[in-house]
């Protein structure tokens, strides 16, 4: 049940350590105070083992990525998993340099990622190994439809399969997978694009429902997509004349502040796609 | 009288120096315009003695703190010092790790402080040179009631007295002092917990109060905690449906850019606890 | 045609390449897409020749400097110059510092910007070699008026003709000149000075436009300056009693959101000052 998810993360006010990019850092911070977690952010090789091990959860975030910052990641990372924690990589704008792709193929190499979550380009170029991007937003081409949306699952069942991870992928349909089984989450707005980091936002919440929902990870993830959709659905529409994607930023924050498990589960539209191999 | 220390601020607009975290730099640069002071962020060690001699005070924030900007620190530090301008530190998450600890004691050391603030947990931890810390919030456990605030107020008291700085902590009640004298003030709501930065916004409007009351500090640095406090209170009241902290963080900074000296004088709700060594 | 420019902005919707400040990013990433481009920010020497490859313009923002990374600026600007792409300096508070001063010259030096944006106490420093400057913002004495608007409008002309750059000053009164022909602008609001980053706003805004009229650059430059300032005009026009400096910040780029290249060309107020040399 994503009420669940949701109200546990509200009961337990998860700690979330964040490596993440200068540009959406601050709506990644209050979003996560609006579902009830606490943010830290810290990327000092010095301290980010002692950091991520007081929290639950580390969002990695590639987004304007510097080589200095990587050997924070790793080190957080390693600490993360030792430790059982969950830990998401957020490879923003992978498929736009190559310095980019290395960094993810090398984090993905050295830390064991509880879920990965992109957009379908993104994602698209981790499976790969190569890709085009129009630089930190999907390419048109890759968008998902009715008619590819099979063979996407089938391509991220076997992604997950490969790499143990939970893959996430956000767009104008949702999908978030395991080996086996696949949410298909129809909610969200299409102008949730033009806000800057919704992404990001997203992947902070992730990590919130991933840290406080240890057994059930997979319906959390799916849990946190719907709930940022609806957040997205819900922010539309308190909005008024001459608001713009500025209001709706704040407007899909605001909106996950006063979301509860409820209103989550009455408001998320999704389906299930079973595993065709073990049906 | 706070009124007087306001209309200072807004009166001679002072130009604050600010080496901050990048988590919440644009709202500590928007409330320094909110109550009329004028921001620079700069923290390249290059140009740091420089910036910090045409400001007329220096805002050192240890949010997100990293290796490579603790030099900067140091030079803008004693140069401001030199200069005789206002020099606060806000020890973000000092007791979220030996780092922050490390930096907080060695910046401490090295500049002479005018005014230190933070949470009761971030204090306590410099109190005592060790700590719990909720990363960058309080621990519940800290807490301030009315069964401990004597006994809290003599040990801010005496660590003015040890620090030669005015030490701030704010929370559910805040206690501004000096050596020998402690404001208690009782502005403020409990929502404003759920905004990442009001802490650091506080500290940059204090430097702002700070250096337009130079003969008055401890009257400003209190005038500052309450007018933030009150603002808190306004944009509360401002709240619409809907309305979560991202819509609350705003009309923070909006009740800032509305106040004036006379109608902070008329919100402000303290008082005054002189010094018993004294009486 | 103003209209015109703007309609190719959202027709094309550019990717800008922004190499820029931490203070504001999050603004300036906004309002590209409220005006319809797509925001890179990437400021890694590892990829950002990459990055800029893929983009249509840079917009290069100095403010909160720090030496590491300059050479990216060089790189990144070198490749611009050379695929013929848009590349635009935004000086922030280059008279505040010597480090700034010698790095701003040094860039112009190295880059041939195809427009440099500041203010008018910023363009006079780089004019002069030296200047004074009230930190990031313009110093009350250099303010242009009726009596100095035509000595002004020759020394940039001269200063464009020497640099080969679009120079564009905004304040009170804006100036958008080339060596031959000056755009006097009047759309804005003093208030928008109480938001800190309206002029990094503008210089994505501006790198959007130049990007998308590679015919007809010092009009295009002229269109974005008026754009903005009108945003600040519509904006204006939906605060409410409480409304402070915050929610202007959202509201401009929320009418940047909402504006059409043909409301654009209804509200834009602004004369055209020829080459009196030429006339």
């Amino acid at each position: 049940m994503f009420s669940e998810c949701f109200n546990n993360v509200r009961n337990q006010a998860p700690l979330i350590h964040n490596i993440t990019n200068y540009v959406t850092i601050n709506d990644v911070a209050n979003i996560l105070l609006a579902c009830g977690a606490s943010p830290i952010m810290a990327d000092e090789a010095a301290e980010v083992e002692e950091i991520t091990s007081i929290c639950s959860a580390l969002n990695i975030n590639m987004g304007k990525l510097n080589h200095s910052v990587i050997p924070s990641m790793i080190l957080a990372g390693r600490k993360a998993c030792e430790l059982g924690h969950a830990v998401l990589l957020d490879p923003v704008g992978v498929g736009a340099s190559r310095f980019r792709l290395e960094t993810a193929e090398f984090l993905m190499k050295e830390i064991s990622f509880t879920a990965i979550r992109g957009n379908i380009s993104e994602i698209k170029t981790l499976l790969k190994g190569s890709g085009s991007s129009k630089g930190v937003d999907a390419d048109a081409a890759d968008a998902l439809t009715g008619n590819n949306l099979e063979e996407m699952t089938d391509l991220l069942k076997a992604f997950s399969k490969e790499t143990g991870s939970i893959i996430a992928v956000t767009g104008n349909i949702d999908l978030v997978c395991d080996s086996s089984t696949c949410y298909v989450i129809e909610n969200g707005r299409p102008e949730m694009e033009k806000i800057t980091g919704t992404g990001c936002q997203l992947s902070g919440l992730m990590s919130a429902f991933l840290a406080a929902n240890p057994e059930n990870r997979l319906e959390a993830a799916a849990a946190a997509v719907s709930a940022m959709g609806l957040a997205g659905e819900i922010g539309w529409s308190y909005m008024k004349p001459g608001d713009g994607n500025a209001a709706y930023r704040n407007r899909i924050i605001d909106a996950i502040y006063n979301m509860t498990g409820e209103s989550l589960e009455c408001g998320a539209r999704y389906h299930l796609i079973g595993n065709s191999d073990n049906r």
